[in-house]
Parts: C-alpha cells; sequence; structure tokens
C-alpha cells in the first residue's frame, strides 16, 4: 500500500468499507484558511446518491469530524484529520464469497497481494465507499484554490451509449448537482435515467464517462519531466475505482488530426495570451498553458451485478458460480463526478503549492 | 522541474535538446546485475529514425557511456549513470523564434514557468530529443524484468486514420524493430508510409496511437491506493512528449458496455487462475492480476509543421505569423514505440522492487 | 509541516496537545502480523509517568484505538490507523501566555513561521504530548522487528550530572521498565530521583542522557548516499522534542581517538565475522555491520520551569517576565526513554523493509 | 543506495572513487541564478589538500564541468548536472584487499549488503573522494542563500585533544580557507599541525570537531514534525563519511544544565526579536528561531592507517592482518569543513525553498 499522494499538500487515506471509519490526513495543508466541518460536509454531501436512479440504498450518514490541524476556525499548519464513521453495515454477505472472487473486482489480485489476510468485506480498501476520503480531502484543496480563484467542475457526459450534449461552465455550475446523474443536458439525463433502471431490472450495470475542467488556471502548474499536469491528475484520477482510461483535450481524437488541426494558435485576448482552440486541454509540455485544463475519464461499469457469473473458489480451486446479492450501484458514474472534482482539485493545488503560487501560510 | 520517477528504482534525467548531452541516473537498481555498454545501446538504436519515413534527418550517433554504477560488468548497487553526448545541433534557427512561442509546443508554458530563463534551443528540455534518456533507463529495467520473464511489446496501431490489424504477442516481438513505423501489420505499415510522406509533402504532421503489452506479469504489482498500476504506468507515459490519453484493457470502450460484457470471468488455466477476456488490460484494484497488462496512449501530431501558423511575439505582444523551418519528424508515432516500452518497463521494475518481486541482490 | 517519515514502512502523525486527539497512520506495513489494541497498549503505557518521581501529574489514560487497517487480529496491509483521545484538558493558562512566547519553547518560532495560526494551547504540535504517536508507530515496529530477532533496548544514562554505570543488554531488558528513572543503575537511579525532586522545588529542571541499542542486527541495514543508517536514525530521534545531540558508537569521544583505538578489528566469533570492540556503535558507511547498534542521545532539560523568566510580548513588542503555572515534568528523560526505542524501531523497521529484509506479507 | 537528499532542491549523486568520475544532478533550482562554472570551482577547490600537513598527495585536478541546466549564464529550472572526472587512479592496491575488509571502513558492511558486487577500488562508492560531488551541489545552495543574505560558516575546533579557542564569525570568514588546518585560532593550528606530522610518522590518524554557524537565519525554516531543521541537518551531515556525532547548541552540554540555565531568554534587540544567549543554536521545536544555526560534528579518526591491524579473510574466512599502504590524510577534519559546509548549504536551501523563502525564479 502506499496511500499518500501529493508533495506539499499531501494527502494520506485510511480506512476499509466495513471497517470503523474511513479517514484522511492532509498534511502540508497552509496555515491561515478559514476551514470547518460544515465546507467539507457540503462535499460529502455531495457523493450521496440523492435520487433512485439506480444508486445503493445503503444509508450514509457521513458525519465528517475534523479531529486535528483546525483551530479557532482556521487551519493551523499542522496535519488535517478528517474521518467519517461507517455506520449501517452487514457483512454477512462477504463471508459466503470469502474464497469467491468476484469478476471485474480487486478481489483475487489482493488476496494474491496481500496472501489472503485483506479485509474483503464489501471490498475493503478497494470499495467505493474509501472516496468518501478523497472528497473530504478536496473540499479542502478547492478552498485554497479558490483564493486563485481556480474553479474545479465535472460533469456525466456518457453513461452506456447515451452522450450528452456540450455544455458550458455556466451551465455545469448551475445544473449539476441539482440532478441525480450530474448531468448538464438534461434530456440526456432523462434517457440515462431510463437506462440505469432498465438495465437494473436486467441486473446487469453501466458505465460512462466524465468530463472535468479547471478553469482560470495560471500557466504554469505542472512540475516536468516526470510529475506533468497530465500525468499527475492521470495518477490521481486513476487511484478512483473504476477508472480505466485518461485523456486531455482532444485526448485519443488528436491521433486523427493533422498538426494544422490540432496545434493551438496562440492569439491575444484580454490583454492576455491564449490559444484560439484548446486541443492540448490546457497543457503543453508538461505545463498548463492558461487554457482551461480539458479532462475526460472513462467508468467501467459497475462490477457488482445480479447476473449470474463465472469465477473459480481459490479454496478449492474449481470453476464454479458466483451470484452477488444485495444493494449496488447500477452506474457510479454520477457519484463519482464529485471525486473526480475533488482529485482533480486535490492535485491542483499540490501542483499550485509546488509552483509557489499559493503561499505557505495565508494570510 | 521534478525529474525523479519511481520509489526503489528511481530515475533521474538531464540534459537539454542543444546541451552538452542527455543523461540519466538509476538509483536504487540491484546489485549483480550484469550490465554493459551495449545493452543500452541496442534499446538506444530503436529510438532511431531507420527509415525516410518521414522522420527526421538530424544524426544522432547516440553513443552510450556508462559513468558509474557498473564495474566488473555487473551493477554494484550504486546509482547508474548513462549518458550520451548531443552533437550535430545548430541552433541558429531557434534564436528567430526565440520571442514567437510555436503553436503545439511548451514554449508560451515553459517561458512563463521559468520566467524566459529556460533554454529555448530546440525545445530545450521539453524536447523529444530528451526521451534518450529514457529508453536508457529502460534498457536496465528491461533487464531486470527479463530475470523474471516479464516481457514489455509496443507497437504502433494507429496513424492518422489508418489502424493496424490486431497482432500476437509473437507478430510483435518478430516484426516490430524490424519496420520503421514499428507496425507488426505490413499492409497498414505501407499505407502508414505513404500517408506519412504525403502529409509530409503538404506541411503538416499526423499522430496516432500506440499499444503495449507486458506479458508473464505475476498478480499483485501496484501500491494502491495512490501508487497503482495503471496510475503509475500513466504518469510515467504522459511524460513522453506529445502523449494526450492513456487507456487499459477496454478503456473508453468500457464506457459502452454493460457490466456482465466488461466482467472478465475467472478460468482455471494451466492449473492456475486467468481471466477469459482481459477487458481490465491486466489490472484490477490498482493491481496487476497476473493477465497480460494492456495499455494505449494517443500520440498528438508533431506540432512541429512547415505549414504558416498563428502566434503571438510575446517580447511585442502583437499577433504574428510563424514558419518553423529546418527538419521534423511528420509523425512521432514509430520512434515513440521504444519510449512508450521503456517507461513501461521502468514503471514496472519499480514495482516489482517494491512488491518484493525482484531482490535487491540479483544472486 | 511535512509529518511522514519513512519510505516504506511510512508513519505520518496527526493531533496536538489539547486537540481532540493524537494519532498516526502506519502505511506500508506488511500483512499477515498478529496484531491487537492490547500489543500498542502496552507500549503506550510505559510513556506514562509511573511514579512521583518528578513526573506531570496529568492523567493520560491513553487507550488505544485501532481505526483501520487490522482484521480478524491480523494486519492487512492497509493503512493502519492508530489513536487516543485527548482528555483531562485545561486549556486556560495558555490564553494568558498567547503572546508571551516560552523560553526554550517553540513557541515563537511556531508564530513565526505559522503566522500565529498554530494551536499554541500546550504547545499545540510542538507538546510532548504528540509523542505517544510515535510510541504507537513504535509498537508496530518492534512486533516486525522481532520476527527477524532485532530486540531495540534503550535506558537513561544520565540525568543533570549524575551518571549511571554501564549495563548490559540483560539489565536493561529486565530493569528498565520496572524503575520510574527508567536507569538500571539502581544506586544512581536513586540519586537522580532526589536530584529531580529537589530541582523540581527549586522551580527548575533538568535534562539527560539516553543511550539506546539495537541487538543482533544484520549487516547492510541503510541506503547510502544519504539514508545512511545514522542519518536516518539521527532524524527521527531529533523530532523527539528536546533532543539536541545524536552521536553513535565512540561519538564525540571519537574525536580524541587515534585510528588505532578507534578503528574496530574484525574477527572471527561464533562462526561468523564481528569486530572486537564497537566504537563504530554498530555502523560503517553508514551501513550496519552487524555488531550492537549504539546511539546516545542528549535531552535538554524540560523548557518549562516554575521561575520567572524574561521573555517578550510579542504583540506589545515589549519586553516583560513569564511564570509558567501547572504541571510539568521537572526532567522528561525517562519518559523519553520509550519514545527513544520506538523511532529508533520504526527506522529499523523501515530500512529492514527497504532492504529486502521483511518481507511485504508475513506468512 | 538511495542517492538523493531534498524535498525541492534536490540532489542526486553519483560516481566512485576509481570509477570514471564523480557527479551529482541537482533538481529543483530555481531559474534565474547566475551560474558558471568558475562559481563552483571556488568552492571545490577548498575541498583540495593545500599544505602538506598531513594531507594526501593525490593529485586532484576535479576541473568542474557543467552538464546542464544552465543557459547564457543562469539557471533555467532545468537539473543540473555537475561533474568532475577521476584521474591520477591506481587500483592495483585495492586487488590485493579485496577480500580483506579495513577494519574502520565500509568495507565489511558493503560486502554483505551488495554481495560483493560493490566496486571495492578506493572505497568505491563510500570513499572521501565522492564527497566533491557534495561541495559541488553547496556551491549552487550557497548562491540561493545569499541571495537572502544567509551565510554558513564551518571551521575545525578541535584535532585529536588539541581545541582552539573560540571564534567570531568575522575570523572564521577571514581565516578559514587562508589556512591549510581550517582553524582560526592560529596558535592552536601550529600545533594541529605538529599533532597531525607526529602521528603521520608513527602511522596513525586523527579525528577532531567542525563546528558551523549559518548567520542571518530567519525564523520558520524546519518542516516538523520529522524535517526538523535539526532533522534534516543532522542526516545530511551524517553522510559525509566519517561522521559520527552531530550537536546543535549546547548539545550534549545541555544534559548537564538547569532550565532555567539552558533556556534562552527572549529580549528586543535591533527593533526585532532575539534571545539573549544561544543555547538552542538556532532551533526550537525543529524550527529556526532567527538566531544563528550552530552545529557541531565529530569526526573519527581517518580509518586508513599505515599500521598493522586484524582483520579477517572473507574468503578463507581467517582472522589475518592487514597493513594498508599508499597515501592517505592522516586526518581528513580540514578536507572536510568545506563538506559541512556545503551540506547544511544544501539542507538550508531545500528548507528555505520548502518554506516559500526562496521563490522558484529568481527575478
Amino acid at each position: 500500500m502506499s496511500s499518500s499522494f501529493g508533495e506539499i499538500f499531501k494527502i494520506t487515506n485510511f480506512g476499509e468499507s466495513h471497517g470503523k471509519c474511513v479517514g484522511v490526513v492532509i498534511d502540508g495543508c497552509p496555515a491561515g484558511l478559514p476551514l470547518t466541518e460544515e465546507d467539507i460536509q457540503i462535499e460529502v454531501d455531495k457523493r450521496r446518491p440523492n435520487s433512485g436512479a439506480g444508486q445503493t440504498a445503503r444509508q450514509e450518514e457521513d458525519k465528517v469530524e475534523v479531529l486535528s490541524g483546525v483551530f479557532q476556525g482556521y487551519t493551523t499548519g499542522a496535519p488535517i484529520c478528517l474521518l467519517v464513521w461507517n455506520r449501517d453495515i452487514d457483512s454477512s454477505e462477504y463471508e459466503r464469497m470469502r474464497f469467491l472472487p468476484r469478476p471485474g473486482h480487486a478481489d483475487y489480485a489482493a488476496w494474491k497481494k496481500y496472501a489472503g489476510f485483506n479485509d474483503y468485506r464489501g471490498g475493503g480498501r478497494f470499495s467505493g465507499r474509501v472516496t468518501v476520503s478523497l472528497v473530504m480531502a478536496g473540499a479542502v484543496a478547492k478552498k485554497l484554490l479558490k483564493l486563485k480563484n481556480i474553479e474545479v467542475l465535472a460533469h456525466t457526459i456518457q453513461i452506456g451509449e447515451i452522450q450528452a450534449e456540450a455544455s458550458t461552465p455556466e451551465m455545469i455550475r448551475q445544473n449539476v448537482y441539482q440532478n441525480p446523474l450530474r448531468c448538464t443536458d438534461l434530456a440526456a439525463a432523462v434517457k440515462m435515467s431510463r437506462l440505469i433502471e432498465q438495465t437494473g431490472q436486467e441486473g446487469d450495470s453501466l458505465g460512462g464517462v466524465i468530463e472535468a475542467l479547471a478553469l482560470n488556471m495560471p500557466a504554469g502548474l505542472g512540475e516536468p519531466y516526470f510529475d506533468t499536469l497530465e500525468g499527475q491528475i492521470a495518477k490521481a484520477l486513476l487511484a478512483i475505482p473504476a477508472v480505466k482510461g485518461v485523456e486531455f483535450g482532444a485526448g485519443f481524437q488528436a491521433a486523427l488530426k493533422r498538426g494544422s488541426q490540432n496545434n493551438d494558435p496562440l492569439v491575444i485576448r484580454n490583454e492576455g495570451i491564449e490559444t484560439d482552440t484548446n486541443n492540448s486541454g490546457g497543457a503543453t509540455g508538461g505545463l498548463s498553458n492558461g487554457m482551461p485544463l480539458v479532462v475526460r475519464v472513462a467508468v467501467k461499469p459497475t462490477p457488482s451485478i445480479a447476473l449470474e457469473q463465472k469465477t473459480v473458489d481459490i479454496q478449492k480451486m474449481i470453476e464454479t458460480d458466483i451470484k452477488i446479492r444485495g444493494r449496488h450501484d447500477v452506474c457510479i458514474v454520477p457519484r463519482a463526478v464529485i471525486v473526480v472534482e475533488s482529485m482533480i482539485a486535490v492535485t491542483l493545488c499540490d501542483l499550485a503549492l509546488r509552483a509557489g503560487l499559493i503561499a505557505r501560510v495565508i494570510k
């Protein structure tokens, strides 16, 4: 396990799906940032399933507690430990499946790596549940970024084969959390809901694509050669369970373009330098170039499905079938939107501190 | 700049396109690995343009020198410094363009980040030239992986709109370096060559897609929560100039699948556990699962094109045109194949050491 | 703040003297280690003042809670969060001294660094209270080291001008925790007690010297060039408040010796290679050499004293006097013994994992 | 091996005593710092033995080459590779001693750790020769510190039993490099010279103590909990071969003092806050407090002596004698002075960057 991310704004998460709690320690947060439990609670609440659109029925209160690093309403410069306690846990189902690795899950790989000592209940450390720690860290990161006017926005652009129409930042800002699908194209959202409902009834699951933007980006974030803007963000996003691909700007479509189409011409706008197009997605040479960061992630369909699947009993070493019971999101894409947003915020915050853009004390 | 990558097998590169040299220090390589300059030279030579298929005419001898860390034919456990000297450099062209950031290049972002102090000649630190350091490091990594029978293979699967047919590992192994396109589908390779030639004549450039495999992967490589197998590899690959997207297994196509289609059923094969399909690309829960690693990277078209482009004179702050003269690869995809291979090898080597799969001394 | 230590066995602590809790996250602990709350409680209890010998009267229950990373009695490979809640806190005294930095304390430096946002109550992050996190981490480290038969022992060898006679490992093992002074020379311990009592009555405080050993050390621990055995241990020990010096083997006395006196001749003993003397303190070239590690730390006198002292009112910028009220250890040396032991254990554990001596899974 | 030090100003050294070269890569140096080879050469020359006072006769030209990271006289923000080539090497002597570990040297520990693959010629990686890399890095660090007026001074205060009188910073500044002993007390220096000469004639060697100061220190350098000012400096200094102890301010003498004697009262001076005494050596709570940093290191006697010593033939596993021939410093203390200075400068530079005191671009 290597549960830390970031060089200056460094987060270390802990906790498992069916353990006592999920938490995160943020070390290196500047002193002097106003911070309340409510600031973090608001973000954590965005991760909740707030509709019947095929999301898990587990009641997660997720009441955030600040255990350290905040004094008299401000961060102190000391590590900030944030925690939510786990509740409403029934692990009995997982005893039955202990030696039956669920296809598409980490079960088999984790069993090999940890020689069976890993906490297998609810996926343990590999559960989507643990992403609440990322959202808590993201809440703090967003507050820091706001000081520099940097804003991170994410939204669902595809679920299964249903794609949303393009949207403006203003549309995302207004609509995304009003909407259980986290999709700004309301017509598409209706279709997505229906598809999720239908797929759930079939005992199956869905994936999708999330797009994220970072606005008001300064030029120069990123620490090449290896800690590039894109590399750090991709690494952060691939830590989110179910993410299988990351692309920036034109991304895989860039492969089809000519240089003359893909290059973004520089122009003068608002007395500053911008590019006329943004095929780069805001990053050139591993550095932000002042244009909006544009990143898309592919989310695979939820591996937990009600349909019977083939697997191997790893104790008896025989092929067998498995049927996963209980509550599972048919599609985790909408709930992952805030997680994507959070991890981008955490990454940008760390890079902004590394570049000296955010000071070590907020005055 | 943050020019180091890896936790145990840690590489630190240095050098610029038009500086004295390009080099890399590998720290943490186990002692006792047989290593010669020839081992590294063979790999570096694969990065050479070995055909007229639209690649740069710059004569890069790239004679590898081992400056430290090897004694009597074996690695010593001390840092290994590998270096190639730069030759055949004409920087005059870059004086003319000093204040004219080339569209699609790092020029503008770097100028902002380093306040104009960056070495702008030939792109300096951001030049594809610097990737020779990655290939040198990869050569050592591959030798270590070979001890565990792990093999990394990469090949061109798309240039512009031309896609290659699927190929087997054996086909890649046999054909890829016999072929200036690094493409195993020879019919497609011919078309790619023609397209490159034609596009070059038009003064334009091309991108493409590279696919890489790692075979004989043990289960359990990857250090979640954050140093996942996919995250570390994506970060490594996004350090390669022009890479704009990374996906694993089904990747972005997974978004279109149902869980029942995308989940890989576990089966018993060769007395071990495998999955029947490999939509996961060999990674679940951020860990290798014993199946081949499958990763694809999107490479954008070479930003240096002969066509006139719009830019801004950053000294005079006026919009203007730029025409880039000189030799440039119309398509860097084929030359990037060995670089992709190398960075995957470096990443796997580090993860294998972190997992204790490769010992700290080779006996 | 940089609250993490270690590369593989990485600890991250959090919490303040008068905050909610003090805790530590241990990331990178191998899976499969049997671990109970009791294992850790035993160590934490050693940090308690168990006599009237001038130690603080604060009742610290310090009931250890394991929040994550342990399942069915074994470590899982996931981060282990350990925590004690703070109780019995009266912070009123510190409001009075808010702008009166206490001489010898971190108050002034912290106020400058964190621009006054630091939690000043009870010294906040800089309080000796926080060392309970180190002891919790040490408890886990010791269990891992025990697997390799490595044992860490520390004891008081000097308090004020009173020095203890030399002692054998067996004497330390038997006596040190039977004894509130943590001193194996019982005659010296009596004198130390008296000195502490008398000095306390005078409103003053005492420092001292702690010696630590690590027995059954394998050769080869340490990762030069920079992460030397001595360097890592010194860094770990200097994180303990009040430690002002660290020396190994002959230490500062080596300056007075000739090479012929200080060099340790190699000899064959018990069919292995040892050195006849141990002036090196078990470390040569930054590596353990198989002999017992011997390290001594200088502990300054407790800065909190009852006597009136000169300071500056940093708000009014005038010189003034300060009188610190309340309960304070006259001499923290005895309570620091377990902390020294713990930090050495944590360091050795990390180096043993880095050297591959301890496996990533305990089977 | 872990050959990197520092978080932002990160140095990675490479090379061996009898290999091709010794070098260092400095990554994270701010762009815009004027830097020439001469700047570094001046410092490297201070490491030369410039008298007959018992120092090695090896002619080390040590002509510094800047291989990367500097362009048009300024640092570019890219990694700076600095290198000296090895010359005048005769390794024949070491073949004879290959299986005879020299007492007091790293030979035995390294042979165990690297299973005999380490370069044993001249001590290889463990040779004092490698410290030239530290001095090169220190030269750059000093230039950065100078921007903030921070000055690092070191001097010999003891050789064998001969101690120098106390000296002022001005005395050190004026005298230390005028003097082969690096001692400001010229009367003591004469005695030291004689002692070195005499001890050399006896075939023996000497150790000593070096004191270093850092002046004009800002308050707030250091990143507790673990990367304390003292901890980082101690780690840096213990990487220098032969250093066996480090103490700050009153150091081990603090153990003898009462709190009322050891606490440094705060006072107003020059319109700022200082302490009346400096027993803390400029560090409280792991942070600089604005007073001069004062640190002393114990240097053991050179382990290479001409006298016959006992050792073990590790191939034949028999006890035997060893006589080390050739040229060796009788006392390396004077030559280590610049190395101590350099490592303190490197450490402070990194901490100043981490604290945001030095900007990422020098304008």
